[in-house]
């Protein structure tokens, strides 16, 4: 029996993201229950630092996290950022695909989906309301306010159960929700392991953390440099579409197509848009809107075979050879250590970024498994921690086809090594909407082989170094050894006095002279 | 220099879920130009045969891909559905979030993304306009209709440019999308693929295909049964959690919670009802708002307790064993097949879903790779075949568990063996956005393990019959060979005739009688 579309079509019905996301958690990361404990602390933990930075504050975090129950806990998570204005705060932390991230510059966060994501599981998953207070800076003075709300899902939106003003003496956000089927866990996916490798990529934050069984674990930072803000760039010629060129010239206020090209890309001056102007023959003085699609691809094609300058650097901000120096040496406390930041690149054309690359070799290097330890690759993108869905990621991908023989490491995979690798970009070529691993562009696989080889090389001279100084010392003690036992047997056999030797020993062990005290035996 | 919340909150905005995802596009899958054309090609088949089938209709697609270009084409898809009324028709095309399919009901699509998404890819890359005509009954007549428009994504609403009414015969949707930077191929991963692995999971369709040198190919279908309607089931006691039942209580229009539970669950009688109420003595002839969240909490553990009949199995429809056998005959040809439609079961307590699973081994069984034959998984979720994500999929992971060696063969990656395997679930739980994954929940990983393991033992038993064969073979052929020769020997010697022999070989080489013919050699 046939049924007609209009019956079919009874049941069509429209979902907010609030909704949607109800109903596909795992979209949001939220699977597995030590995952889902994981991702909230990465999206409270990114949120945090993004907004400090952005204000010029050096940010510190603390978080306690207690038992209630088996799989229930309750999280306490406070920031010292500016705050979040009264108005934004359910807009924040209900509301999903909002955001002040949607723009071209270098953030942690760019969906607009994580706070409110975490507000949505907490609901899920205990019926309770967050609780948020937060302080900010108004005029001379601090406002401070509390609230608990809850999200009303089918609208998107959030609903105020409590409010009420308090005094505070500084700014920043407290956050507590309650969680239940999540689980926290020393295990490399666990939350510990995501705040130590947190720290290792912000050396310049402070996140002190109390675990469920109490302990109170400290992460000073190793550095008191706030890291320069990312300013925001505007898109370079070669990374728009002509998608892009048609939705611009749709929302502008520029009156002319010419304007709207010099103000919104980047290394575009008059005399570049007279060039298009003269090698495409359209009339850039047009208003925007009467912009056709064929001539956009026909000034986007153009863009394709212009020669730009790079993108302007000021837009990332890699963290920095010294720095992750230190955030290496702070947390994994090595024998040798090598880092490089590469010059800025850009993928698709235009999109630019940034690789830096790290490697550890000795003390806590390497991850433990029983009692053997092997190499780890430890990956980020924006100084954030990547901690699963490592297989499909473009570091592992660039990593794994790497020769690590040809550097004088037989057994890679046996190895006290770690291998760090951070992306900087404007626009991270996030695979999924979980965020946890970066597409494979030709061009990003390029730059981490090229800087994971240049450092392999260091830790190559390192390794080669540190055995031709193990053979120089075994010579040594070969010398050291024998020299004076020959020397007093000849005497012997001569008949005469044991000569001073010292000097002849020290040129052939190369070290300070040892006097011979042969004789005092 | 610190700067005030308030200004950092500028530029704080809501996107759009077609906002979100222009920006995000590899979120909808749309990463790559092979597996761009595939989610497209995806998208659409799945749309049909949801559609079809639930109008009571044997799915015929027919699709024609012409290159217009290097990475360009037009694409132009026709179906035999029941349509789309008017009303509907840019909300089905122009809208994310939006579709019929947000049931507790079986079908391909679950998230009103797919039609949208191709007409957002197509105006991102081209700027064209979608072009449809939809067919569809209103009473005694069927009313056309032909449109172009264009997705206004800052609305997230579709952008009518023309209309008019048409004359048609028959129901259906034909769709017109051009595309730019994708790229039809004939890899495991491309469109030709993708079309072919449906056809195994759906004999009952029908699809003619012009691939872009002008070839037709036709999938005719091996099966004219339509598959029975899968009914919209109640969820099952073990499958809802608090905020489930809290978010059913905040939306309904009954007036107790008794009658809440016994008309939106399955397997609740107003018997369950009363059982619950004692056990925890909670008073379910309150109003359902008044529900709190701890009384639903202690409902849903106590759910956990109880022992409810499994789900009703009328909401899954698995392909059958005969329809797989079918489909895979006529696809695959192989020297033998096996195939096993287990019993519905429950994963996460009360989410039912069917594992079906078959074998092909030999004839274009395996993938050709180079000059060789590899093992090939294949994997489906709702008869849809899964392309991407393949190492995070549950399937992979049960698959690869599997101790192939038990079963007989020694190199299962070198096999000329097709793994079959297809997951049937109102809700099946993806992995991403993509929907080409499914998460390794332990009850689902059980079931595809013992599904295949006895199709295994099955070619395990064919594998070791045709192995005994060939040796009986060889047995019978040196009877054959020698006992003619014994006979006649012995027949000289004693200065006989060579007896009749026949009967005495037919039944050492257990064949029909050969009639002794050495003499006339």
């Amino acid at each position: 029996m046939e049924r007609e579309a209009s019956e079919l079509f009874e049941e069509f019905k429209e979902l907010t993201a609030s909704e949607f996301f109800r109903r596909n958690k795992q979209m949001l990361g939220f699977s597995g229950k030590i995952r889902s404990l994981t991702i909230v602390f990465h999206e409270l933990i990114t949120n945090s630092f993004d907004a400090a930075e952005e204000a010029g504050i050096l940010p510190e975090i603390s978080i306690d996290l207690k038992r209630v129950d088996k799989d229930h806990y309750i999280l306490k998570h406070r920031d010292n950022g500016p705050g979040i204005p009264e108005d934004y705060l359910t807009r924040v932390y209900c509301t999903m695909f909002a955001g002040s991230k949607f723009r071209n510059i270098q953030s942690r966060g760019q969906q607009g989906l994580g706070c409110s994501g975490c507000v949505l599981l907490s609901q899920m998953t205990t019926g309770k309301p967050a609780k948020v207070i937060s302080g900010y800076r108004d005029g001379n003075q601090i406002k401070g306010v509390e609230m608990t709300f809850k999200m009303d899902v089918k609208q998107n939106k959030g609903l105020i159960l409590e409010r009420k003003e308090v005094d505070l003496d500084s700014t920043g956000v407290s956050i507590e929700l309650q969680f239940k089927d999540v689980s926290y866990s020393l295990s490399e996916q666990g939350a510990y392991e995501y705040i130590r490798r947190t720290m290792i990529a912000n050396p310049h934050a402070k996140i002190t953390f109390r675990d469920p069984t109490g302990h109170k674990y400290i992460f000073d930072r190793s550095s008191s440099e706030i890291p320069p803000l990312p300013k925001e760039v505007l898109p370079h010629p070669k990374g728009v579409t002509a998608d892009d060129l048609i939705f611009m010239a749709k929302h502008t206020d520029k009156r002319r197509f010419r304007s709207l090209l010099t103000s919104s890309l980047s290394r575009m001056s008059n005399k570049r848009v007279t060039e298009i102007e003269e090698a495409t023959g359209i009339d850039l003085n047009k208003r925007p809107k009467d912009m056709k699609w064929e001539e956009a691809e026909r000034i986007v094609d153009l863009f394709g075979q212009m020669d730009f300058m790079a993108p302007p650097t000021a837009g990332l901000i890699p963290i920095g050879k010294e720095q992750i120096e230190k955030g290496i040496r702070e947390i994994l406390n090595p024998e040798f250590v090598a880092v490089t930041t590469r010059k800025p690149k850009t993928y698709k054309g235009g999109v630019s970024f940034i690789v830096e690359a790290g490697i550890a070799y000795g003390g806590s290097s390497g991850r433990v498994v029983g009692e053997q330890k092997k190499a780890e690759i430890m990956r980020f993108a924006n100084r954030v921690p990547l901690t699963f869905d490592q297989g499909s990621c473009a570091i592992t991908e660039a990593l794994k086809s790497i020769d690590w023989k040809r550097y004088g490491i037989r057994d890679m995979e046996n190895a006290p090594i770690t291998v760090f690798v951070n992306i900087i970009s404007t626009n991270v070529p996030y695979l999924s909407t979980g965020k946890q691993s970066v597409a494979p562009e030709a061009e990003i696989l390029h730059e981490i082989r090229q800087a994971t080889m240049k450092i392999a090389r260091s830790l190559q001279k390192y390794i080669n170094a540190k055995k031709a100084a193990k053979e120089e010392e075994m010579r040594s003690k070969v010398f050291e050894a024998y020299v004076p036992v020959v020397l007093k047997e000849a005497a012997i056999l001569a008949e005469r006095d044991v000569p001073e030797y010292g000097d002849v020993l020290a040129k052939v062990t190369r070290k300070p002279k040892i006097l011979g005290d042969v004789n005092n035996e």
